[in-house]
Formats: structure tokens, sequence, C-alpha cells
């Protein structure tokens, strides 16, 4: 039951970030997006991965493995598109 | 062990939806967000806490209780300032 919860949970809080990172590269303007957020971000998506190899929690594991990566191309996003200025 | 990962994975990715919310209500300006981010976060950090409270796990109870007020308040920004245009 907990698993369906945490799949459940993990789905949502991961497509959440899609039209973010959509919006971004769509209209390639990242004027409101803050980069500190974003590097916590990831640093912390990061540690919730380790967080979750440690209890053998698959939703866990799974839905911030997909923050990271959807976090690494917002801020290769914010680099990119904030250098062409 | 896993609980020291997992409280500095839950105050970074805590902390990484502050300035976001800072520079939301310095700048009175919701133009790059993403409402349906904003509702889906919500839904996604409010079934993190009940996953939390089926595992009895302090560190994602405590950081997702955080998330949803952070993004219940960044949802309130973005209706209030929205309408004040």
């Amino acid at each position: 039951m907990e698993t369906i919860i945490g799949v459940a949970a993990g789905i949502l809080t991961s497509i959440s970030m899609l039209p973010q990172l959509i919006k971004v590269i769509k209209e390639k303007d990242v004027e409101n997006l803050s980069p500190y957020m974003i590097a916590i971000l990831l640093t912390g998506v990061s540690l919730w991965v380790v967080y979750g190899v440690m209890l053998l929690e698959w939703p866990i594991i799974l839905s911030n493995a997909f923050s990271v990566l959807v976090n690494a191309t917002l801020l290769t996003c914010y680099v990119l598109f904030r250098e062409s200025r």
C-alpha cells in the first residue's frame, strides 16, 4: 500500500517539474528562475537518492533520480540561455 | 545514518524552494512560474507526507510537510499577483 502511495507521489512530483522545464525550453527565458534553487535542489534530490538506496525504497530512489535528471537539464538550460543574452 | 542523510536531503530540498518564494514575493512577478507545476507538486508532496507517515520516516514527513506549506504559499501568491495585473 505504501508503495502505491509512494509511486503516485513520485510520479506527481516528477511530472510537476516537466511544465517548468518545457516552459523554459520553449520560451528560452530563465529570468524568473532562481539558479540557487536549482543547484540546492540538485544536491538535495541527490541525497534523497542515497537515502532511498539506504532504505531500499524504490519509490524514493526512482522519483528522485528522475528529479536529478530534470534539475541537471534545468541548470544546463539556465547557463545556456543566460549566456545567450 | 540514513536519518542524517534524510534530514540533510530534506533540509536542502526545503531550502531550495525558499529563493523561488522570496523572489516571487519580492518581485510580485509570476510570469515565468507554471501554476500547473505548483498544483501538481502540491498534490505530490501531500502524498509524500502520507507515504512518510506509513513508513514512519520523519525526514520524509517533515520535509514534505514543509514543502506543502511553501507550495500552498506559492500558489496563493500566483493567484494574488496574477489578478493584480
